[in-house]
């Protein structure tokens, strides 16, 4: 068992990550919980059908009431309409102030459900438990919540920290082959910013025997939950260090935008912003060529990506839109070396455009 | 002028009062906002019609590029499909991290812009400039926001503390005579819970009189103030003390819910629940029966009320979904003298439903 610690205030809170936790879930529940009973658990379709009966048998165990309240799967769920169906839900149920909302399933869930627990009545508690490789070792961990308005995404939303985050590797054995691997970019991403172990390893992997070597995806994700912590520690409303997250986002969330979230998957689209960042670094002469190549290739040995179809006057002007544009001036989270990267406000919109033509190329190559 | 402070953490702030501040309104959004420039006042077409003109520009006059956003007037636009509508109005109007939200109109506005500020990109600034008795002496401070769902009002929120509180009540003049009055039952709850030289002023008030007296008003509007914002200060995000503002509010809530949220004013509900509160202290032993009489007669001095119609039944249903309510228990504050009030939750529902049959009788006599 890897415990990681997000010391927040006023209330600090455990992710742990285990193999097979989930059937222990309600006695991690009940520790924080005292003796309340109502727990309702958000989740969509495939996760109830694989692992509902599970959890839900752990919670009754543990001498909870729990109810289920389904949403609808995928990123175009995520929208306010959504919380307000749910958020009805809660209240035919009788869910009160004391109410647990426990978010189990991927992103789209964990944004959503997070930011249902953040306005329930002004607030109710929250537990993370993610279902897939990028909500388990980023999104479920430092409570941000969200979600998409037509003009962009996650421009709504809230910071509402999690009571715990409950990993379980194993439930990752029935995510679909293209989801599995989406979020190893996210985990790649995390070796980009501060762990060039983590990338080494990334580097180096095949997908497909990953999926069935446990230890090492559990490490995989314990190493990146481990930076996300660290980050979200020291700035949990990101003021400055925890842009860095960011890598690869600026145009990954242009990308998503641009084809109304449904072409590509979130990882997807990062793993595409992030070469055109570090071509950007190229390009601004933050970066060496080789250590560059180094990060594209990792990308790339990852798997197939979606192809670009966009062209990239329409991105640019996205960009302009993206919330981590102040004063019109584009965010961008650019690489210098493996395990160090760096926020920048001065990218000129010229170098943007070649990147993504560049980038564009290479999607059809 | 008279300056009050709302100490919360981690960044107090000050509720100003003084007749003739709209036209300083520029200034005083300037102490606050550095050289920023994007303003957004959300406001209601009355008051866009009345006052927009003054606050933009006392607003251009500091140097702001102010924009407008309309909503829809009155309760049933507080909720989410609003905040949507007008979040993509700060999304086209390029709306970043740095902008600044004015809640410019009575406790709609307030809430609705005030959910807004805090959802927007995760939360950017927010100014209270109320314009309606209710707004200026009770919801603009404290940070509460929120919008109702079909099934109970402000079951979505957060508290998100405005940067300042701008209170004009020369304002007030151009407010429709029931909303007026509306107002000043909240003024009467603050003097019932914690003020009775504030409850003896209003006990004798005569409302039209009242309307042209600009210092006996601004007097009244301090008060009142001045005890919500220090509940609020110790105890931001009701978890005891605040809980006595929520005098007349359980059955005021059920009232209002149970009429879609149109047949009442706030107030005018708030004002039968403090009646029906009374009666319930009353028949539970914790005040006399001069010292009620005294508090019933001081609510019917303001004005004439709107007749319930709802069958006592139906009301209590609702009070069972009240989300102050915890473990099915349903929670009350009752007058014990004037100027102190006690939280409660162990009130017989059959109390309940006599206190509610002897309200009807008493709307329709």
């Amino acid at each position: 068992m890897t415990r990681v610690t997000i010391a927040v205030q006023p209330r600090p809170y455990d992710a742990i990550i285990e193999s097979g936790l989930l059937e222990r879930a309600g006695e991690h529940l009940r520790r924080i919980t005292g003796n309340r009973q109502q727990v309702f658990v958000v989740t969509v379709p495939p996760v109830r059908r694989k692992w509902g009966k599970k959890l839900l048998a752990s919670l009754s165990a543990a001498g909870f009431k729990p109810r289920i309240i389904e949403m609808r799967d995928g990123e175009p769920a995520k929208k306010l309409a959504t919380i307000e169906v749910l958020a009805a839900s809660l209240t035919r149920m009788g869910a009160d102030r004391d109410a647990v909302v426990v978010a189990f399933g991927g992103g789209v869930v964990g944004d959503t459900a997070g930011l249902l627990a953040s306005l329930y009545m002004r607030g109710v508690d929250l537990v993370q438990i993610p279902t897939t490789v990028q909500a388990q070792l980023d999104a479920a961990i430092g409570g941000k919540t969200g979600v998409n308005l037509r003009t962009g995404k996650n421009l709504l939303g809230t910071f509402h920290q999690p009571r715990t985050v409950l990993i379980d590797p194993s439930i990752l054995s029935t995510l679909p082959e293209r989801q599995f691997r989406a979020g190893l970019y996210e985990a790649l991403k995390c070796g980009v910013i501060g762990n060039p172990g983590l990338f080494g390893r990334l580097e180096q992997v095949n997908t497909k025997t990953l999926r069935c070597d446990a230890s090492g995806l559990g490490w995989i994700i314990a190493e990146s939950a481990r930076l996300k912590a660290e980050i979200v520690s020291s700035d949990e409303r990101e003021n400055g260090l925890r842009r860095v997250l960011n890598f690869g986002h600026t145009i990954g969330h242009a990308l998503e935008a641009e084809s109304g979230y449904r072409h590509f998957l979130h990882g997807e689209a990062v793993a595409w912003g992030m070469i055109a960042a570090t071509h950007i670094a190229v390009m601004t002469g933050r970066i060496d060529k080789n250590t560059a190549l180094r990060i594209s290739n990792a990308v790339l040995n990852l798997g197939r990506l979606p192809k670009i179809q966009a062209r990239s006057r329409d991105l640019v002007r996205l960009l302009q839109r993206d919330k981590k544009t102040r004063a019109g001036k584009i965010h961008f989270v650019l690489p210098r070396e493996i395990g160090k990267v760096e926020v920048v406000n001065d990218v000129p919109e010229k170098i943007g455009m070649v990147a993504l033509d560049e980038l564009r190329r290479l999607s059809k190559s």
